[in-house]
């Protein structure tokens, strides 16, 4: 079905549809790769940077806002959406992309991280999962015919199978908890690529799970991949664990992943579990750290990050960081005045950050596609010093809704 | 120094630095006129609709999306800059329409509304008002010196004498009242004049008080010209009295004011306020009921409002209003999905609601104008049902805020 048409050593496309991957560039000296995906609703470049929009808007911003951020792919999270205003109302109205006006590829999630995710108030069996609803209490129940029913009827060009994910802070499964958590995941896999209804219109991305273990890593792969399907994902990192281990977690499972088919890292991460990543050769990332983080006053630089409610900001005449062209810094608001409107509480300061933040990571994406390229790596840490310094961690992972700060 | 080089019966311009005002047509059958006004940061065209940016930010909406709704000025609340983040810290960035990035011109009042409006907090005698601040509860004197001063701080395009504007609606004034504010405006004008500091760069109009007493309207209407100013306001409306009453109030003041200068009436208000106002000779309007309505999912439409939470949304795939040119109407949002960013408390419910509702209003001065030129009245009332209906009143006046919802 998803046949791999090399064309030669390092340029080959795998045409199916409904998804096209063209890798038109490789890394000398990593597994890196520059590519292209074709969606039904259009294509996006690799290695690819998509924000997250949970409840099918990126907050604060229009599309074209997000379109002018270089975004080319947006994540929407199936279990906030299926709650409210519900996937088959949704579907009515001709998917998620015709809803929201974003003209261009979705990613929606299974909606299983969100579901394990508040451990407290769900329950998980060989089946699926049973949750109480965040909007009214109700008892909802999430199997893997219910999250593709669910992503089939939201309509986004790529879905994501309804894996196991156990969490990796506080309570750390142990490896009985890891293998069972793979072997359900390839059992709800073979449910999902059965009961996924639009084949020929969305692409099913299969997870690899298996913890930090590298054993359980292995087996999650080959169980995983033994199922051909039109991309893989990483799954069950930045769940709490640190940047050390999503690193060697990554490198040790993307190449375990068919070299001729997307592979996308979920919920990572900072600038540099990024380019690691994609060394690793990944080629997708969502994360809700621009956004999130930007609604907080908390801003993403080349040389590091800023908080704007900080004082010394307060006369602080230039933009966020000279050089940048996105809508906050090429439009010439200043620290002072962000400053000003966060203090206030007025909403052209969050939408101001996450604009900046997300044009941030693009931009970082860019330059990491050039760097493949032109095989420019040390020009790419030159220019961006923020690869070089350890970061403050915090869970990437998940919708992008600040109650979940709050739970994490 | 404001000359009025009168060309011909219909025509004439005011030229006078800091403001020029060109009349360029006079309507058939009433006072309307059409024309523009010219401030050191550029014009605007008469009838004018300025939204309300209380703390120097239209709720959620970039300068860019603000330009895109027609509108060609805005005001600040200079209750609200001064008190955070300050009019000298502003003063020092170079002034509120560097600050906000806004390329136009900027009106400011002078925070006597929001002073007295706050009526159980604060102090009124013949020198000014005490207050505390709604920041952090501090004793704030303001006086019309200090009005003044944070207004040249703040450099607004045109200022506002500092007023004495009793509420008529509850706690309606008498006679003596009426008579007491009317001298200390007066007295209080007089002290704006000799504290401008800025003359040749700032327009200060003065405001004509006098509740909705007739005697009282033209008294001050005559000491306030006496006083000669590039404009003059009609204050004291839209502060909790009926439409009919703004409409008399508005008739019986408008034609004391003197011919050549700009007349803006202060807060009002709904589509039928505003031509009526227009028919009486008012150049220029602000009011909040756009953005303060459209955050809370209130809608104008050429045929009246509607409320997008409402049931009956949930899977209308209309957008707000069919024709309409806003960025909301014209990038094809449904009601569907506006209704759901409204129930999921999404930013991009209020920000394309407010985008319809300013573009709203700034069509109806656009049909306005059109109407004055070419005496189409009746074809305005024809495209606009909404002229020829009641309105559900509320206090329309003063800054953009949704505390001030539950104050009155």
């Amino acid at each position: 079905m998803y046949d791999c048409l090399q064309s030669d050593f390092d340029h080959f496309t795998i045409d199916a549809m409904p998804l096209q991957f063209t890798i038109s560039a490789r890394c000398k000296r990593s597994e890196a790769r520059v590519g292209r995906i074709e969606t039904p609703h259009g294509g996006f470049d690799t290695p690819a940077f998509m924000p997250v929009g949970t409840r099918g808007t990126l907050r604060g911003l229009t599309p074209a806002q997000v379109v002018g951020t270089g975004s080319q792919i947006v994540l929407n999270n199936a279990y906030h959406l299926m709650l409210r205003p519900g996937d088959e109302l949704i579907g009515r109205r001709g998917g998620v992309q015709k809803f929201m006006r974003w003209d261009g590829p979705i990613l929606t999630d299974s909606g299983g991280y969100q579901a394990f995710s508040m451990a407290d108030i769900n329950a998980i069996d060989d089946d699926g999962v049973t949750f109480k609803s965040i909007i009214d209490g109700s008892r909802i129940r999430l199997t893997p015919e219910r999250s593709i029913q669910v992503q089939n009827n939201l309509g986004a060009d790529i879905i994501m199978a309804f894996d196991d994910c156990p969490p990796a802070c506080n309570d750390a499964p142990d490896a009985q908890r890891l293998a069972k958590a793979n072997d359900r995941t390839v059992r709800w896999l073979e449910r999902c690529v059965k009961a996924h209804a639009r084949p020929d219109e969305q692409a099913l991305f299969g997870i690899v799970q298996g913890g930090t273990d590298p054993a359980m890593r292995q087996k999650s792969a080959e169980d995983i991949c033994n199922i051909v399907l039109p991309g893989y994902a990483i799954g069950g990192v930045a769940v709490g664990e640190g940047s050390e281990l999503i690193r060697k977690v990554t490198e040790f499972t993307a190449p375990l992943l068919p070299l001729e088919k997307p592979r996308y890292l979920m919920g990572v991460g900072y600038e540099r579990d990024i380019v690691a990543a994609v060394r690793a050769g990944v080629d997708m990332f969502d994360c809700v750290l621009p956004t999130r983080n930007g609604r907080n006053a908390n801003i993403f630089t080349k040389n590091g990050r800023l908080h704007l409610r900080n004082a010394k900001h307060a006369e602080d005449d230039s933009v966020i960081e000279p050089g940048c062209d996105c809508e906050a810094c090429a439009g010439g608001f200043t620290r002072a005045y962000l400053r000003h409107l966060f203090i206030s509480k007025e909403m052209l300061g969050p939408i101001l950050a996450s604009l900046h933040n997300i044009r941030h990571f693009q931009r970082l994406l860019l330059d990491i596609q050039r760097a493949i390229r032109d095989d420019a790596w040390s020009c790419l840490h030159r220019s961006w010093p923020v690869l070089d310094v350890a970061v403050d961690r915090q869970v990437t992972s998940g919708e992008d809704d600040d109650q979940l700060l709050q739970r994490t």
